[in-house]
């Protein structure tokens, strides 16, 4: 039943229902190959905004749009829900648990990045990460559970480290978690728990190198420039800690140990540091490049099998202009799309019997201050005053909020999420009050039996 | 830190945040007496629209409010998030899961109900049950999954129990859940299944007596009345197969085992059938009265300790009028919400240094066809039509649905929430596209592990 695949027709099955990956499924629409999109997820999350779900701003409905309403326009894609474990070049199948092998005559790998440990695996237990909606609540129900608990804490010490969230890592991850944390104690916590002095709780942001937002640092220099020091001082004037130049050793049970030998009380521990490539790399036998991504030629293929292509945070390809350098393409939303895209027509070429011939290589097409808005703009719905600095020319703030507003609105896939979207975030503004700080999923709820996480 | 607790002043514990629960805390807002809430989940549910939950038609954010929102206008009330295990009586010690004994000086019990399997228990295991916002997500990922394993599920046996939804119980759950599930199949998934035949799917609603919406029988008469029957019809008219006085004896995995030998294979069974008190009452050294409710006197109190009430679903006490008979008041959002400012109200005339003097017995005033609206709406929100034919007077289809919204709406705590909610009640009314139908939480986000049930 499930895969279409009409007589004669080539089939092609996608990896990853991120924006690579759809990116690959609206080329391929209504064209004349058949397409399967696998996801273990049955809706496409718009990751940008995943961190307002883990600090209680956005419900998850509002940033996941059903799989199955995005194929719909499109008669020759169908979707299948299934955890992909590995491939067999030879027979060309996919493999997936729990399910039948899936054959395919192309095959797109787009399943995205992971956190990266630093070969320190330890710390993936002992730290919540925030990759997906699941891993989102998990943060946000741990964050209010600690508070909960901490209201009810006589010990001084306990107390405070309930009232504690660190995040290891500086990046554009780690600052808007940063600020809406800070805003979410100021605004929201200080009113809901009148018994708790707000004085104790704080949000540490940590980094192991001399600087915030490294990925934004002017090329060849290592101080920081403009942009980083005025995203540092905003959130430090929102209270946030911000701890430079501090590598973290370990991570135990409501403490974070680092390598100078200090301590760091803390119940909530939230990984934001370093990111790889889709763990699916290391199951499909080709030897990983730089964070654990996949090398591809120019075509976006794999050497030994030009049939299969990999595309956005898991491919591995050169030639991404940063100042006088040529580094790999990073890890961004339009370089997914605009590989998904590449990879499509290059997969139609070759389904309609050119034996290579005729393929395009990528070419990346830099949208520049539009990324920059959107990235920076994802930088600043931490905090609102750098977005004014960040943009080109001197904005005021309410335009520079509806910029970012429209910026991501634009993205979203689904009216539904958009208006959703819209009136949850007007209300956070203005409100200054998140509606979604609800514990959900805490409990199973078959044993009626409540997980406190200590 | 965690209890207000002034010198001199009366302390007294609420269990359960519900309505009754919420009804005792805003009676007792900001007068001369200490509240704690004490309540498993951070939120408070409306519960009459929990199946939109499990049908995808509301995301859990828009029927759940956070409790520390609703306590904010009174200085005198706080709340704790524990799960209550036990109560010592002479010590006057709350026992709570994880935490210290909780001191109080009054008590009262409004834990609400759980689902009452017959004795039977094993049917708690076969089977889901909706009684909270993360059951109701259970239900919903698990319909969904069901779906999605069909699309690729060859062996028709298979496929068509994978697609066939079985509700045990025929109670105004049952009716509600039945009817927006038709809704689902014939309107969404068509379009979001078109390699599926819909005329596979099917949704059997299970009544073991001779007629569903038992609590809704004319009294004294044992055939179905008009509501019965015109209920009845607009299901079946929607593709419900409903089975009359059809005793169910287990299920297992995949199929439901009825008493005349009869087997129905379905790989998503709800039960909703029987109710009981909340089963924190077998846990408080109380000898139960019928449906598991802890009996009280006409003051609401436990007959050897004053100082402890109990209300709303988890109490017995007798005195609704239905037609010529007296029988226990109902489990009613309006039976509870009345008996939580009666009980606040002797408990400010107990902590005001009365013996027992001047305490008032309960006395339900029956707010009649405003209670038929609510009730019977949330059973027509499960089917239009009805809606017409329950009203007291000719409404036409429109003014039917808006007076239905209202009055949830009315009842809604948060504004945000209410808007949103209208928001999407609307958005499904009229689109017919139910935007949350997405499966989160279904997987260990640490262990990147899918659990696909069966």
């Amino acid at each position: 039943m499930a895969q279409v695949n009409r007589s004669g027709r080539s089939k092609v099955v996608v990896v990853g229902a991120g924006f690579g990956g759809l990116s690959v499924m609206k080329t391929l629409g209504n064209k004349s190959v058949d397409v399967l999109l696998v996801d273990r997820n049955n809706y496409h999350g718009f990751w940008p905004l995943l961190y307002q779900v883990a600090t209680g701003g956005l419900d998850s409905a509002s940033i996941a749009y059903p799989i199955r309403g995005l194929i719909r326009p499109y008669k020759n894609v169908d979707f299948q829900l299934g955890n992909v474990t590995g491939v067999d070049y030879a027979n060309k199948k996919l493999i997936v648990e729990n399910s039948d092998p899936i054959d395919y005559d192309y095959l797109v790998f787009a399943a995205g990045s992971a956190q990266f440990y630093f070969g320190n695996d330890a710390l993936a237990e002992k730290t919540f990460s925030m990759k997906d909606v699941d891993e989102a609540e998990q943060i946000r129900n741990q964050v209010l559970t600690a508070f909960e608990k901490a209201n009810h804490e006589s010990d001084p010490q306990k107390r405070k480290a309930l009232m504690t969230i660190a995040i290891v890592g500086g990046g554009p991850t780690g600052v808007e978690l940063a600020g809406a944390y800070a805003e979410l104690i100021s605004h929201d916590f200080r009113k809901d728990f009148p018994n708790l002095d707000m004085k104790e709780a704080s949000v540490v942001m940590i980094e192991a190198m001399a600087t915030i937002l490294l990925p934004f640092s002017t090329p060849g220099k290592t101080e920081a420039n403009d942009l980083q020091r005025s995203v540092q001082s905003t959130l430090e004037k929102k209270g946030v800690k911000i701890m430079l130049s501090k590598p973290v050793k370990a991570v135990e049970d409501g403490a974070v140990l680092f390598n100078d030998g200090d301590t760091l009380p803390a119940e909530t521990v939230i990984w934001a540091a370093g990111v790889r490539g889709a763990l699916l790399g290391d199951k499909i036998d080709i030897k990983l490049q730089r964070g654990a991504r996949v090398p591809v030629n120019e075509f976006l293929q794999l050497e030994d099998h030009p049939e299969v292509f990999v595309i956005g945070d898991m491919a591995y390809l050169e030639g991404f202009k940063w100042g006088d350098r040529t580094m790999a393409y990073p890890m961004l939303a339009q370089v997914a799309i605009q590989m998904g895209k590449q990879a499509a027509q290059n997969i139609i070429v070759l389904a309609s019997g050119s034996s290579g011939g005729g393929l395009t290589k990528f070419s990346y097409y830099d949208k520049g201050s539009m990324a920059v808005v959107g990235r920076g703009a994802a930088i600043v719905t931490a905090s609102k005053p750098v977005k004014i600095k960040l943009g080109q020319n001197a904005l005021t703030k309410i335009p520079a909020w509806m910029m970012w507003l429209g910026v991501h609105v634009m993205f979203l896939e689904g009216w539904r999420n958009r208006w959703v979207s819209i009136f949850n975030w007007t209300w956070n503004t203005f409100n200054k009050d998140r509606g979604t700080r609800v514990l959900t999923g805490t409990r199973d709820a078959k044993t009626q039996k409540m997980e406190i996480s200590n």
